[in-house]
């Protein structure tokens, strides 16, 4: 086993490492900008070394400065955490060259999920189904009719140039193609100067569904179950829950099989993430795999009752994995506490932390790096707090939550609790019901300060 | 259910009740004297009484006062927490005689558990073990011997008016027989003028192990297996955890059931603590029952996933339990966190918190009703937080206390968090080789402060 692990990162996920590693018996490094000094990851580690300014590419994306505080005391493992250089295969390459162990996949593994083409291709030829589409750009109306044919309606328009929904059209049957081909062509040319439009089968009431999978270094892979990470805001996940209230045993068993060829394609060694959209008829499509440690590991642990972080050290260390995979035994749901006023388009809140109450109780899990006067520096992301509540049902775990979030006392400083709150609290949430357009329709009540 | 819940308690199992409640949809009352108005029960409770000055007897032990607040509040039941009137059968009458449910069993179950000589006949005419000795004092040297003839030695004399160890000697064989037992008379004597001698069967290596059973309105009982709690102090447990590192499954099925046998013979309601003290050959026997929710309720909870105080309120709502089993999944650990000097005869600490920072991440339960600036009252007990972390194994459990500990800073106080840190780091401990007098023998090392 490691003697000495150098966290290259900050904030929540430097600590959740730390404290794996304190209770495996492993020293610990932090790394930090000037930013970071009186962060909580800096405390808790047994050495720490500040490797230059707050801005990250002076600091936690320098990797000859992390590799500098990597030898200068003697790590022999690296653990990326999430964001930053966890998924860089130069940087997983550097570490190997450093004869220093990366706490992740190998770099072409990194590399072979990295590149969305050579991850699409590889996802087809492992018969792990993508969603349909043309290759490139549509060349006709006649190429656009047939291939429509093929995948079926209704099917999406898209620009190549696209963003923002301009150049997008949703063609539901034959006898619209034409019009809303000539359109969506207009509409992308006006905006973008670039008529190029390509399709896609369209995903009704899409849901995005990852499964958690781990692979040690003898070839075995497994499956940890779900997560349902639907409730989103600008492709952020804001709520993540274990397992999804959308899931059947008979669709955890084909999404769990294709989550597992799809780590066996690239002999996947580490924990990881393989990402779905689901329709409302229950079909999946591989999005992308991340190849590392997610925010949202929490949720898994806590339905199967077990350390992520502990597996994912042991897997790096060339301990063997059992094999076998993992089904929830109980409900988990997370809340991501971010330090953004959730009444003000979400804007970014950094500044001093002046009163802090943290939850507790039966069910109550809490992952945060923040104390009292802890001051939030505005360089990197908004997380503050992880939590999680655990329950042996999805209502009474959202019934701990709200509980939960109504302890949580954080002032000096907005944050995302307020609207945590009010979603727990609304029915639709409650019963399920919502894909990963919810957060579009949600409408926040104003709350009196 | 009920509407109203007043909690006739303070502290972390107040505000317990408060959460479960909250999680419940039942609206919540706090009670508490002059001394407590700053305390978070008061602040987390739908509402409040105050019922009175600081002494225990003009608050939380006055009937009168507390049930005048019960009924301004309109609460439709009382829960009593543990502690204070939770054994007190003539609450429980006072309460039903005003139509207001009392969480916990009827005055007649408390009565007959509550007098320790009607407790060991009932246990003995429903066929549960209890210490076997003499009905009374021994009249003579060859009652003495035919009694040890018949219990088999090791036995205990102990003197009727004793105390303190005095008068009080271990008999190996019948040969020691004579000489100790007007040894222990003479002693007698000398000490308290009056050489009244009783015998028992003495316990070898004895562990202090209670199974926590629940039964229902409808005559069903069940256990929820057992907890560990021989890590006493002067009989104040310190540390609890559930399984027994002593545990069989062969032990667990006859304590079990014996468990149960105990809490039928008196149709128990409610959830209770049947308490065991457990020989180095696995012999058990019947000590007390406590017929309310206990201190160590959680470590319980963590291993079964269960939350109890909501069973406890269901049970008093009528609501039937299945009636079957539950077995340990987890190992889960507690260690009180007390307001006490451990390096100075655990003398008591109140006083005001000027920092706090509480422990998280995986596996780490923290049930505390402190926070900073919160001012201990030194007029009652000093339990300030319970610290509980469950795992797959007993020593991954030890390995996250030891890692939770060591991030829990109270300062402005002194408390046994160095205590707890001693004791998971202890050998012995660690392999699980303890009994009810290991305490006696533990010497904590100095800490550089």
């Amino acid at each position: 086993m490691f003697k000495k692990i150098l966290i290259a990162n900050r904030g929540e996920i430097a600590l959740r490492v730390i404290r794996t590693c304190k209770e495996m018996g492993i020293k610990t490094v932090a790394i930090y900008s000037t930013a970071d000094r009186d962060s909580l990851h800096v405390k808790f580690a047994d050495e720490a070394v500040c490797i230059g300014k707050p801005a990250s590419t002076e600091s936690y994306l320098n990797i000859p400065h992390i590799m500098a505080a990597a030898e200068i005391t003697n790590a022999d493992a690296i653990h990326p955490g999430y964001g930053f250089l966890a998924e860089n295969a130069r940087f997983a390459e550097i570490c190997a060259e450093h004869g220093i162990k990366f706490i992740g996949p190998t770099a072409e593994m990194i590399r072979k999920m990295g590149d969305k083409m050579t991850a699409k291709e590889t996802m087809i030829a492992a018969g792990v189904p993508v969603i349909p589409g043309s290759e490139g750009l549509l060349s006709s109306l006649d190429e656009a009719k047939s291939l429509a044919r093929e995948i079926g309606y209704p099917v999406i328009l898209k620009a190549t140039a696209g963003g923002g929904g301009k150049g997008m059209r949703v063609v539901w049957e034959e006898s619209e193609l034409e019009k809303q081909f000539q359109v969506a062509r207009a509409e992308a040319k006006a905006a973008f100067n670039n008529d190029g439009i390509y399709m896609e089968k369209y995903i009704e009431e899409p849901r995005h569904i990852e499964f958690q999978v781990a692979g040690d270094q003898y070839g075995r892979v497994c499956h940890l179950s779900e997560r349902d990470c639907s409730i989103q805001r600008r492709h952020q996940k804001l709520v993540e829950e274990s397992p999804s209230p959308f899931m059947t045993p008979e669709l955890r068993e084909k999404m769990g099989e294709a989550a597992i060829r799809a780590a066996q394609a690239i002999n996947y060694e580490s924990v990881g993430t393989v990402e779905f959209l689901v329709d409302k008829y229950r079909n999946f499509y591989f999005m992308e795999m991340n190849t590392r440690i997610q925010v949202e590991h929490g949720v898994t642990e806590e339905v199967i009752n077990f350390d992520l972080i502990k597996e994912q050290i042991k897997i790096a260390a060339g301990v063997p994995i059992s094999g076998k995979n993992y089904y929830p035994q109980m409900h988990a749901i997370e809340c991501r506490i971010n330090a953004e006023d959730p009444f003000n388009d979400f804007r970014p809140s950094p500044g001093r932390i002046t009163t802090l109450h943290v939850p507790g109780g039966h069910g109550v899990r809490v992952d945060s790096h923040i104390y009292a006067g802890y001051v939030i520096p505005p360089y990197y992301d908004s997380l503050v707090a992880k939590l999680i509540t655990v329950a042996q049902t999805r209502e009474e775990a959202i019934c701990t939550m709200e509980r939960a979030l109504s302890e949580f006392v954080i002032e000096g400083i907005k944050t995302t609790i307020p609207f945590h709150l009010q979603l727990m609290r609304n029915e639709a949430f409650r019963r399920g019901e919502f894909t990963t357009q919810f957060l579009n329709e949600f409408k926040l009540e104003p709350v009196e300060e």
